[in-house]
């Protein structure tokens, strides 16, 4: 085999490297095993027509490499492989931040406040059951079951479109993209607006899913305070002016983390700041259905005269989050390469569920949950504020949401959020603390209750353990400072 | 409100420009609405308690950038708004090249060979609805309705990882993250390990998801052959050497578009190759099922003494691709970082077909289907190949496959496949032209028949009408090449 090797004399490359490159490549490839012998090099010279030098300098490379061994008198041996070399793993891995895992329920009848996600105590079943009968047995389920379009299942898109069209926020030039959830409509926006480098200004404290997904873009990631009325405007003025951003994401209905709703003269400024300053407005319409009181807040994308504002929405809140469907409303051009982004990422969203929800909302059985869902919700909010009224210390400061699945609790006297929850956890209760959703600010005495998922009296036993360790944390650290001994002075 | 406006002597910033500022915040947040009369600026400069031609110097700068108009006289106005400006769209999206479109459907009896997918007609809907019932009414459905892991479905991920340690492609190290399909999978391993610039190397011809994920992500793609016995070794090594790539994906089993076979020996050479080189080997699972004759080979990640390979697959092929359910099996290190930017993605694959998927296989219907799905392919496969055989004129050359979906036709006499579709589809028969699955080289003589999907029959007609018109196309291209006139010489 090595009697046929030819070289190119006049490539250009020397020949003994030439040599050496063929050489390693059938030891490499296998064509030459291990421990199988090399010739001599007088006699592969002979061979080939070369020089014996060409030879002998060729397999110096070789056995500088480790790939063949020579032995004085015995000739050159192919090395008995090493064994195959793995993959420095640590090395070639990114080094971005782990975001914060989420608490670890330490027992089975923990009370957990952590996530914010509806009940599945109010699934109602019997209707799902009967939904996915309907579907399966339709004829389109092989179509459903079949390869579908990257924009979406056909059938749900105009549902959607029609739905949109209604409330003012789908127009002529705009369309819909269904998406895998709505983390995957803001991760596909990210993809094809944000370039590393870029400035992107988030709510803070945000929901933490958002501002990994643009840090680890590489964006530049600036939080804009957000106070019991969203988001601060002149804070936001400057950093907008200061930043020139790319992109700003703002959740004007019962923000993740803090309930906060922003008042509607403050959506026209928001709308003007934003667009003035030739960034793109993104709305995350996720928890506005779920509205316990009040009148509903015209949304930015209605307000919007330019139209260009993105809208995005999901099922997950108001139904099913195990089903993952979510959409984006965007002026065409920028939806096309969204649809784009979103065939590269995973061809399209899973059919089935499109065609459940579609017909779990066409058949009414949406709107019928999504009445039970509120009520619900409308009780366990008022239970969480009842609750911490009367458990936890003065001095604790919560917001007042009039809709959505949280409240953001700052705790008194400099207590430590984080530090608090390994006590809460044993005595089985848990949250997550406000480091979790920090942007630029520190949250550290924090932390976000999230109430839909747990029934009234699960939100009132939390909460009143709860209380009570604050009040006694509290109680210690006034007593730590008032007892600690002054140092002399010197 | 102009009155209450407080700057800071201190700070450094000129006064007229702080008073700048502030004012164009206001006008932009709508503080101070379009017409609004600004007070005359001697009248502000003793409100403000400030020098006159402080505020006329700001009132010039509102005025050039058109925020306030002046009337000699009359005083200065908040400019009536420019109609909200809107985003250029064009501007700010990226100019990445657009995937060829698939070619449109003319009509509804087309006989399209043109998507490499199974066949609706065979997908066995009784059991499926059986399938979903019992899901749906099993002590887990509000938990599979329920926000999941990013992982996936414990159950299902557990399922992959047995049938995957029985087959030798998980060992100790590794461990499973369940994707939306594969086509994530492979996204997911982009986003992990490629940087822009770095070298990626594919397959050529190869199928298009694969090339516009990892070009879009700004990787250096190259291309290395696929002949009969899968892709060439000699110049894979070369590619290794010269471009040192990141990432190289291979598909041993029935390739797309090749429908090539990687044989067992070479698949060891190229595995020890291609980790000579540094590079993470990925390996493309997703056609492996569908093997039609011969005795199965073992996968690169079993033959991987290091362990590190990475193994991709899916259900859409076996089973629907409707529901997007897909995998990856690599070292815990990588599954870490996949699994992280999975969650930044898209929370988690959806429950429902996760959940349905592992029913339909635990259930023993899934080998079933797969067992027909075989029996069927086999067939179609025969029936392409013997139709090619058939009615292709003399010199056509198509690859052989022992599975899978696609065979690859190169045509004789230099005919452009691209050409011939326009006409292709006129008489009803569609496919994809080579370009399509271009990377390095180009493949203008090449197309891909995708038979799985269609019945014997529909092959049979769609192939005849095909060969007709490539043996016309031919008979003209060479009655051109004999009677054009040759020129006069001078």
């Amino acid at each position: 085999m090595i009697e046929q090797i030819q070289l190119e004399p006049s490539s250009g490359v020397p020949l003994y490297r030439q040599l050496f490159a063929r050489l390693k490549e059938m030891i490499l490839s296998g064509q030459l095993r291990p421990g199988e012998r090399l010739p001599a090099s007088r006699e592969l010279a002979g061979r080939l027509g070369l020089n014996r030098t060409t030879i002998t300098a060729a397999y110096e490379l070789l056995q500088a490499e480790g790939l063949i061994r020579g032995h004085v008198g015995r000739g050159s041996y192919v090395a008995t492989g090493p064994a195959m070399p793995g993959i420095p793993w640590d090395k070639i891995l990114p080094s971005w931040e782990s975001a914060p895992a989420p608490p670890q329920p330490t027992s089975a009848g923990l009370i957990s406040f952590a996530t914010s996600r509806p009940a599945e105590q109010l699934f109602p079943l019997e209707d799902v059951r009967r939904t996915a009968e309907e579907v399966l047995g339709s004829p389109h389920a092989r179509t459903i079951l079949q390869l579908g379009s990257p924009a979406g299942y056909g059938p749900l898109r105009e549902y959607l479109a029609d739905e949109a069209r209604q409330r003012g926020v789908l127009r002529e030039k705009d369309d819909v993209l269904v998406t895998s959830g709505c983390q995957q409509a803001l991760d596909l926006l990210q993809r094809v607006l944000v370039r590393p480098g870029d400035a992107v200004i988030l709510e803070d404290p945000v929901y933490p899913g958002l501002k990994t997904l643009f840090q680890r873009a590489g964006a530049r990631v600036m939080g804009v305070s957000v106070g019991a009325d969203g988001v601060d405007l002149e804070e936001l003025a400057l950093l907008l002016e200061r930043h020139r951003p790319r992109l700003v994401v703002v959740t004007p209905d019962f923000q993740n983390p803090t309930g906060a709703t922003l008042p509607a003269a403050a959506r026209q400024s928001l709308l003007r700041m934003v667009r003035a300053a030739g960034a793109v407005l993104v709305e995350n319409d996720i928890y506005r259905e779920l509205r316990y009181e009040g009148a509903p807040q015209p949304s930015l994308k209605q307000l919007d005269d330019s139209g260009d504002t993105v809208l995005v929405g999901s099922f997950s809140k108001i139904a099913f989050p195990g089903l993952r469907v979510g959409w984006v409303i965007a002026p065409r051009p920028l939806l096309l390469r969204l649809t784009e982004a979103k065939q590269a990422c995973d061809l399209h969203t899973d059919q089935l569920s499109q065609a459940l929800l579609l017909r779990f909302a066409e058949s009414g059985r949406l709107e019928a949950h999504r009445q039970r869902v509120r009520q619900a919700g409308a009780e366990r909010l008022r239970t969480l504020l009842a609750s911490l009224e009367k458990h936890f210390p003065k001095g604790t400061v919560y917001s007042r949401p009039a809709g959505g699945m949280n409240v953001w609790v700052r705790l008194p006297g400099g207590l430590d959020a984080a530090g608090l929850l390994t006590r809460a956890q044993r005595h089985g209760v848990s949250y997550l603390p406000g480091r979790y959703f920090e942007v630029t600010r520190q949250h550290t005495g924090a932390l976000r209750l999230s109430f839909a998922g747990l029934a009234p009296e699960e939100i009132r036993r939390g909460v009143e353990i709860l209380g009570r360790l604050v009040g006694e944390e509290l109680r210690q650290a006034r007593g730590h400072e008032r007892y600690e001994p002054a140092p002399a002075l010197v």
